[in-house]
């Protein structure tokens, strides 16, 4: 492979993760290890950056700044939820690109971005400039195809497992056979998330919080709801039920607590969660419903984040790197588990066209019969992607994060109408 | 002071928090050194445990477990708010305790906890039964009198102010002066905890997140809301809200995001988070809010709490034995901050009447004159109480904590109703 000699650009997009600034990390390290690239840039919120010639120089950040990202949630370069759509806009990627001599492109993010990724790649390609596109994983959903496992995700789980944890202290206290407790998690299409709670049973504890986790996957019933709470309080002093914010009825529509609308008509109140406590408050006489939701941040929980998972993202953002430096382009860095039984994880390679039209569901042969529990082929799977605590430094009594300096490149081009 | 020669009954009451049991645990480790303390008893569900004599034997737990209390949040014990009313109920009190032949009486709750302490605690004096009755503060809330402040409270601010910089890190990576982020903390009559989200600002870093910060002690406005978010906007490229859950308007009534009923009337839904979202919703138009509202998780922390504040919790359980032991009753241990620069703690000793029937209401000369941000007295009082992580050990990557045998005690007495 001819050695290709130019600049570097790295992105991001969609939701910001705990880990996907680890990713950035990565590639940064990586890419000063390579003689034949020359500036290391950023762009600014994803393509929306590209497009505007928003770039920042990362070589000139700090090696305490690289590093600190290790552990900084949010997305540090800025995401955006931009899709190019026109093909003016694809042909401006590639004038940029070839104004700054971007030769390596690595765009973290999940299917959206990866399918855009794909699109530049291949107009570069029909285009004879010489460019390698290669995508890193991200996404607290976890379902990209391909990949054994998204980073990002087992942090969320590590998090929310944490939080199921504490919650049933609190509930265990306060409860006389006559209090649920609801946690509502994110997770919109698949119940990944929401399944992962269910690491918080010690093992051989199956009457551990959570006793019931409600999932997309299974459609929701008022009937079984009712009679699984009433099981459960029958036997432990509060029911913990915890349900992803996707959950649909057999019609696959999602279910919300009412239509509440304020005095102007605005703010759909009430997701999945109030809906439960709604449904406790009607047919359950001298049960207590009370739901925690908290929101973003959950994927945003660093300071509670997966050691392994922000070692994995980091592994992925070096081997994009290497990867492109091979002569890689048009792929995706996917996780590859060993086949041991002693946990291992390497990096491997997808074609991007691969991971942009799929989605990766949770398989219903690991969710229980019951529909509400989760079996120990999930739990083995899971088990590893949780393992070890990132180590956030503290500075004052809080978690202290990396902020980038933000040494603007110099635009070469007049400016680019959106 | 002769010997008194007995029983201790240690319970706890009210809302749980990460680090009541740290104060039980305290009470044990202390009470195991003195000779005149025969058996150390907790009662479950505070006084109606005493009530239905259920009480189980500490003495008999592991010192692991014990050990473990130390960082295991909840109340491991069982709290209650049921309230001693009638007369039978005090006299059945007593009746228990001389049954039992508790001579020391611990108990770890807010105001209306020490109320039922102070008031079990004179009957007893009346009836010439010889018993010592110290209190333990408890509460995040922070609003008990005398007291310097309460444990629970640093570990709650340490939470909140962990949580307000992750969610800053994901809100800056998506916003484009068009996204507001409201995080609703607990707190219903006074602004504590909110105010505690201050924290989250670096030291000389005013604009820093939470940028405004809406208490209950400030009558809301919505005209100033508004004008607030659109100046932070201009700024900003998101605007993160801070809101205590019980603001109230310039009438005094809780703001709430309308009364939205499902199709039932149950389910009032929305509060102070969801109100403001609505606000955003309906003043600006092209600017999205996005409300988290993390609940009882939030109380829970034990994960992300102090290591102060839970030193200081296990501090006030031994300082309630020993004050007990030095012929002390009708008491409540408070925390007394040291008078130098570098931040002491000691305990003292306040009438539990003075606790019963005070509020300490968080000083209106803490806040800024813009109502929405807290000055450097604020800062510097709580700034000690956030400092050093509680070491929660981790098992197979998910916190591990203590649970109690609960050996219970004979029960010698006939049942009693309720």
């Amino acid at each position: 492979m001819p050695e290709l000699v130019g600049n570097v650009l790295v992105g991001q997009s969609g939701g910001p993760t705990a880990v996907i600034n680890a990713s950035i990390a990565g590639v940064v390290a990586e890419a000063l290890n390579h003689g034949c690239i020359e500036e290391i840039y950023g762009t600014l919120n994803g393509v929306l950056g590209i497009l505007q010639e928003d770039f920042i120089d990362l070589a000139s950040e700090s090696q305490q700044t690289i590093r600190g990202l290790r552990h900084t949630p949010g997305a540090a370069l800025g995401t955006c939820r931009y899709k190019l759509k026109k093909q003016a806009d694809f042909e401006r990627v590639l004038e940029v690109f070839k104004a700054h001599n971007i030769r390596y492109f690595f765009y973290a993010g999940g299917n959206d971005s990866q399918d855009t990724a794909d699109k530049i790649s291949k107009l570069a390609a029909q285009q004879g400039y010489e460019l390698r596109v290669i995508g890193i994983p991200k996404t607290i959903d976890n379902d990209l195809p391909v990949t054994d496992h998204c980073p990002g995700y087992g942090s969320v789980v590590k998090f929310v497992g944490t939080t199921v944890r504490e919650l049933a202290c609190d509930a265990e206290a306060m409860g006389q056979h006559d209090l649920v407790t609801i946690l509502e998690v994110m997770g919109r299409n698949a119940g990944w998330i929401a399944a992962g709670a269910a690491m918080a049973k010690r093992r051989d504890h199956p009457h551990d919080a959570p006793h019931l986790i409600y999932l997309p996957e299974v459609a929701f019933s008022t009937e079984k709801f009712v009679a699984d709470v009433q099981r459960v309080l029958k036997r432990e002093k509060y029911c913990m039920v915890v349900v992803g914010e996707g959950l649909v009825d057999s019609d696959g529509n999602y279910v919300s607590a009412a239509e509440a609308t304020d005095a102007f008509g605005h703010a759909q109140l009430g997701g999945a969660g109030d809906y439960l406590a709604s449904l406790v408050a009607q047919h359950l006489p001298n049960v207590k419903a009370r739901v925690s939701k908290p929101g973003h941040p959950q994927r945003a929980a660093a300071h509670a984040g997966s050691k392994t998972d922000a070692d994995e993202a980091y592994m992925a953002g070096q081997a994009a790197v290497k990867a492109a430096i091979d002569g890689e382009s048009d792929v995706m860095i996917t996780l590859v588990r060993g086949e041991t039984d002693h946990y291992t994880c390497e990096t491997g390679l997808a074609p991007l066209s691969d991971i942009a039209n799929g989605v990766k569901k949770l398989p219903r042969e690991w969710i229980n019969e019951d529909g509400t529990s989760m079996n120990h082929q999930f739990v083995r799977y899971v088990q590893p992607l949780i393992q070890g605590e990132t180590p956030v430094p503290y500075e004052n009594g809080l978690p202290a994060f990396a902020k980038l300096d933000k040494v603007r490149v110099d635009k070469l081009l007049p400016a680019y109408e959106l």
